[in-house]
């Protein structure tokens, strides 16, 4: 399973970078949107969407396909302006110069925006039979996106001189994975609003893991500098608490969400599919069944 | 007429703004999303799409209006990334400080970031009982900003070795007047291809409008700095062609404009308010009608 849904995560975001260029694109663009998306990350947000999507029986591969791009290269636009010298002025991403560095900041803008618009354009056209499902899934996304709680939002929430640290989470992280469980629920025609809490956890989850990784994370790994929060005094719970007793959160929350997955027409394929992408996100060495 | 368009235009992008926003909404990022938008420039794209609706019939003000206010939103956030400094470096915009410059590079960003998917939020909700529409209309605007030929494909051509002027102008500039025309003529349930060919020849005529003002125009009037293509050697076409030809140009093309528009059912209306908006592209002391 594993496999076959890391390929059509790949397929799909094949697909859907080609529709958005044409024989007009500009050669540089075309080049700086392909590394924008390409070699990816972990892309836990499709995959989530798939599992939701598949847990509840959609029916609908096509629009599950253009949704799950959609919310990662919604992502990959985030990375790209988050390692611009505005925001961390980072020089590596997955191994590699960051885009801003390898094109210049104006490239790796234009080439956010195209990701930006792109993304709710694909959800709009998702599925050509059923408007109000499009309509739908462009309305999720956006919120989730925009300065009503969504990633933009959060990172707003940086600039201000107080923040409450779990409100700044769950914008700037937390959106995200609503976005990715409701999208798939919408998809198969489910109650989006039934899936927001377990996406909200996920990103809570997610939100311990990142933090872990700057802490104990090696660039080697994880591509990108560590250590970041720390030199740009940014909210760090690995580092407030020790690596041992975040982890240990972070195991109690990924409990919590297994613990509290919404009913669904296929919940144990729900619960693997859940078990298998949270597990991703401990430490290296840590078996958390073993817990 | 004139002034009802200049009220119902600021009202919409208003009632937009409070919209895309909420108690949830970083304070810094609110401020900057009205700098932003308020106060504006022409608003020649939200009128011309009025314009247009109201030529057809439209009965659906509710949908003109967002539409109407999607397409400025859009266009505020490329004014927005067009001043910062990896575009044009520009210290002031409308005669005052660019944001950038007033709110930092990030924060800027974010803002044009929350107009851009804000504006397609805008879009998929404009008639809650026309999803076909919403759906039509967030196609619409996405296509003409992104890299198929959109705005964002116009902006990356600045960065190629070799450039085809008019691809770049087209992109760049008149996709967004075929947004707006395109979008007016939807919402009145009337064939948006038909009115392509309008908006590329108003956006041809805004363009060598565009290139006198930077020729012509003082800081004052324009509140942007001018002289700005010659220093970063784009192409201009009244620093090619001098200022008086590039003039008699420019009142050619608002006469093939106004040679060629669309049948519609109220013409008149539709030639009147065309003129009205040409009218203003000309330099200050040229008249049209008597050359």
């Amino acid at each position: 399973m594993t496999i076959e849904i890391e390929v059509l995560v790949e397929q799909a975001l094949e697909s859907a970078l080609s529709r958005l260029q044409d024989a007009s694109t500009p050669p540089t663009l075309s080049r700086c949107l392909h590394d924008a998306v390409f070699p990816g990350g972990a892309r836990i947000r499709p995959r989530l969407l798939w599992a939701v999507a598949d847990a509840c029986d959609h029916g609908r591969p096509q629009a599950v396909a253009a949704a799950a791009a959609a919310v990662e290269l919604l992502h990959c636009a985030s990375l790209v302006q988050d390692d611009m010298n505005c925001f961390d002025a980072a020089d590596t991403r997955r191994c590699r110069p960051s885009l801003h560095r390898a094109f210049g900041a104006g490239m790796a803008l234009l080439a956010s925006d195209a990701l930006i618009v792109g993304s709710l354009e694909l959800l709009a056209k998702a599925d050509p039979d059923d408007p109000l499902l499009c309509v739908d899934l462009v309305c999720c996304l956006s919120r989730h996106s925009g300065a009503r709680g969504g990633i933009t939002a959060g990172q707003a929430w940086e600039s201000e001189r107080t923040v409450d640290v779990s409100t700044y989470h769950a914008a700037k992280t937390g959106s995200l994975f609503e976005a990715s469980v409701e999208l798939g629920a919408l998809c198969a025609g489910a109650p989006a609003q039934h899936w927001t809490d377990t996406g909200r956890q996920i990103g809570a989850a997610y939100q311990v893991a990142d933090d872990l990784i700057d802490v104990l994370g090696s660039d080697k790994r994880h591509g990108k500098p560590v250590g970041v929060d720390a030199s740009l005094g940014r909210p760090n719970i690995a580092n407030d608490m020790g690596a041992e007793a975040a982890t240990a959160h972070l195991i109690g929350l990924i409990d919590g969400v297994l613990e509290s997955l919404p009913d669904c027409p296929a919940p144990a394929l729900l619960r693997s599919r859940i078990l298998e992408e949270t597990n991703r996100l401990l430490p290296a060495g840590v078996d958390r069944s073993a817990a």
